[in-house]
């Protein structure tokens, strides 16, 4: 092989590194809030990393937006407001639309992050941000959140993990998903994206997981295999009372057969699969603890 | 981080490198067939590459070896004979013995690798070559396969990646498929590992997919999360009759709960949900060829 | 360390690689000639890339240029016409025109790349491109030199290595350092920089000194140290009958104190210093062979 | 290139990494002082790894240790006693028992990596531990120089660098310098390896030259390129009257030419060309400060 060029180092965890070969660069700079560097990688193509992971890419995006955003829109069945926590790149914000929703709320903190996803990335948004059912806020999650009357039918949690004294550190807390619940209507449908579902990795699952449990009468994990993360990731739907495993395949066939464009994850089969668990999550699941805001979960790769 | 020390460099693809930390060497050599290095990972533990791609790592070796053996073995329903071809380390077999089986045969060609593994990998066999149903025998298995008389209730094919110039080309064809089928008996399960289900890595299981359907009946691929390759991962199933989807869960859960020592991977649930695809797998299979002696498979990451 | 980021990967050998951290992206393209790299290295500032090799940085360019061109021009004593050999960022030009010369010509295959560093580059040349003195021409040096009547005092090779299929291999040999030696005056120099004169790295240097004797009845190798190269470096001189170690010590102090801008590495005692060889340069001196058009040097790194 | 394989990662500075890839593993494991890495590379044959950084290669061993060790044994001239202070490996020793000593005392706190060295790279040491004229003593240098009574005509400092917490920080302060002083013949020299002479990586040598001065009437630092430190290598010399620039060129001949077998720098030529200093060397020794045992040098790369 060549080896000989520029390469994107990842550092996984202080035992294993990535080396990605760039094509093109895009930009480099920083927010308020991360580093930014947009590439186009040869394995890849176009990639967002964020304090130098891997946040979204090209190959696979729809992959992880569409397992994020589809479970709980359909176990919700009919939502009409819809409020999504983070999402800077706007595809999550993309996938919502698909429904005939009325509104769809983006709240995220970085405002420079998101003009940065629009302006380069537009493969991701395609136009989400400019639909006149979508509201974008530059704000933190949670000082909107507890301050404001509307209540939403599916809450998306679309964060980065909390890394010691980044934003997202009291947005995985009881607190928080204390206010989250009081903002959700009756049938309402909270998913939260939990981080990896490694054996090898560190988990975050069974803490939001034992988190939700304190709070919402269900609580469901699931999971799938994201291939520029290189892992299985965990997601975490937490609802009033509807059960994702219960809702009808029929619906969901008839529910994505509306979508204008392709799937490239989602099927109703996939619906129910993601559901079931390896064992070694299963037993994973009896680890968490309670994140509470003095003592929430910090967040070391 | 220490970023100072020993690393394994492996080659992912031409524009993806991963890097482990080497806690201790083990053995490093060449066999008449591969490069061997055995090492203890910081991350994975004790890990086996063979020509420098990983093979085998503790840390979840029994994730592999279970989905590969039990769906297989648990489709069959009470399997009496076993082939393994391949299975150099030892677990494939190890978790055949789970089993009240009569006669695991396992077919390797490479016979140092396999003491190597025997004398320095213990943990993956625990014991099962000195089982007294077990046969080991180094020899192609093409010729194997071709010049015995026996009949196998499932044959499980644990195969390294048909690299150019490589032992197992030739074990991925119609024509060997066609002396697998004959050597099965009439209830009869294959089971072949299929390589990765990445969206972005090279692809055989479609291949696999499409020719095992010139001659058996009923072919299923199945997938999941293997961690120490950093991907999702491919198998298929093939046999004369029985639908690996019919097995009943009870059944299931009667089988294993007869076996000694615990499973990490492996429930009834997950024996239903690794059959489900994502879409792009779906897809995917479309693309398979007819693999003959003619013109094989040749792997390239 | 932080080790994540964006770093370049340069292939010293087979067995030994360098990767140098990124702080900041200039150009990356391709000329006719040559892939080209600009970029600023958190450890050498402003640095230039060819073919993935280091081929300048700016915190040490000074020391290779003033070692290419001050011993040559000073042993020429009061060159009054210099032609240049390649030298596309216009370091080598810069040097010259330090001194009182009629007229400095360089020739370069590379047009493109030459715009590239005079835009880009500008600590390089520093308006060496704008004086009057100065003409460049983009063009084959060796049609250049067979086919040109002018005499020059001093002549510098500044190439890169005669990589195969390159354009210098036939800029090495003998038949053209016979032209060479029929455009220089009676009292002309020629210096060729050398390439490495490391003991594990290829050698150049012995085949360069044995083609040149020859031809010249004065050849003497040099050497010193390039940061950015990481290596050993080696330079040949070739004259009609001056001797670089024959010159007064006095006279360069009085050369080199008529320049304008400070020196980095020249100083009269280095002048006589860089002539001295370790035993091993001395030895592999005896290895060289005479390059020839019919079988010329080919570098392998 | 086959980039496949296992590599030792050197960290060079924050911002340059080098990999270089392992042939042969020999020894791995820690001391009371440090770790310790001995492998054979493709690259530099058997090389010893200290904490992680190459500390000697096969490949140019020879090169150090006769530049450390003649020019100060040559400038006294007829050396009877010697003093090492540090010289782990047994080639400092080697050079020096090259000459007609008396007796040869190495002083080094590391006796398990005394006993590594002196077991698997016996091509350092060349049975130099068991000639009769060598004591080695295993204790810290510092005790020792303050304790003893002996005078010596050459003390050889051949330590590692002064890490933070390591053993060698208080053996380069004013302190121990004029301890070193005081157990020196009247002809006494003393030669102190000086590490990087690099305009990019950290410098020390100026802070011993300093430091030096203030006891010392004369202080000379000199310079030659180590391949396997990929750096420009300073050491700096120390007489109470003796200048290695005074040394008469054929006593130099004389003396080397009853050496048994060869060398691989030293030349007569080289012992006075190591001595002139490119001019950022010159300046940089203005930067020197004083050091002091509460205010020691720490060593940072």
């Amino acid at each position: 092989m060549v080896i000989e060029g520029i390469w994107v180092v990842e550092k996984h965890t202080d035992h294993i590194l990535y080396l990605y070969r760039i094509k093109e660069h895009i930009y480099h700079g920083k927010t308020a809030y991360q580093k930014v560097d947009m590439v186009v990688l040869e394995s890849f193509g176009k990639t967002l990393f964020l304090d130098g992971k891997i946040q979204s890419a090209e190959i696979d995006e729809a992959v992880y937006h569409e397992v994020l955003v589809h479970p709980a829109m359909i176990t919700h069945g009919s939502p009409e407001k819809v409020l999504i926590i983070g999402g800077g790149e706007g595809a999550t914000l993309r996938e919502v639309l698909r429904y005939p929703v009325k509104k769809a709320v983006m709240v995220d903190i970085d405002e420079q992050l998101v003009k940065l996803c629009e302006a380069y990335m537009p493969e991701w948004h395609r136009g989400a941000f400019y639909d006149e059912r979508s509201e974008v806020i530059f704000t933190d999650a949670r000082q909107y959140i507890e301050n404001t009357d509307e209540k939403f039918d599916v809450i998306i949690s679309d964060l980065t993990e909390p890394i010691e004294g980044g934003p997202s550190v009291m947005l995985f807390t009881k607190e928080f998903y204390q206010s989250v619940y009081d903002r959700l209507s009756d049938e309402g449908v909270l998913v939260v994206q939990s981080a990896s579902a490694d054996v090898y990795y560190g988990n975050l699952y069974p803490h939001i997981y034992r988190t939700l449990k304190e709070i919402f009468p269900v609580v469901k994990v699931y999971h799938t295999f994201i291939l520029s993360f290189q892992m299985d990731w965990a997601f975490t739907i937490a609802s009033k009372g509807k059960d994702p495993e219960d809702v009808n395949a029929g619906r969901i066939r008839d529910i994505i057969s509306d979508f204008e464009g392709e799937l490239k994850f989602y099927t109703p089969d996939m619906h129910y699969a993601i559901f079931k668990l390896p064992r070694y999550m299963i037993e994973n699941l009896k680890n968490g603890r309670v994140l509470r805001d003095d003592n929430p979960a910090i967040w070391e790769s």
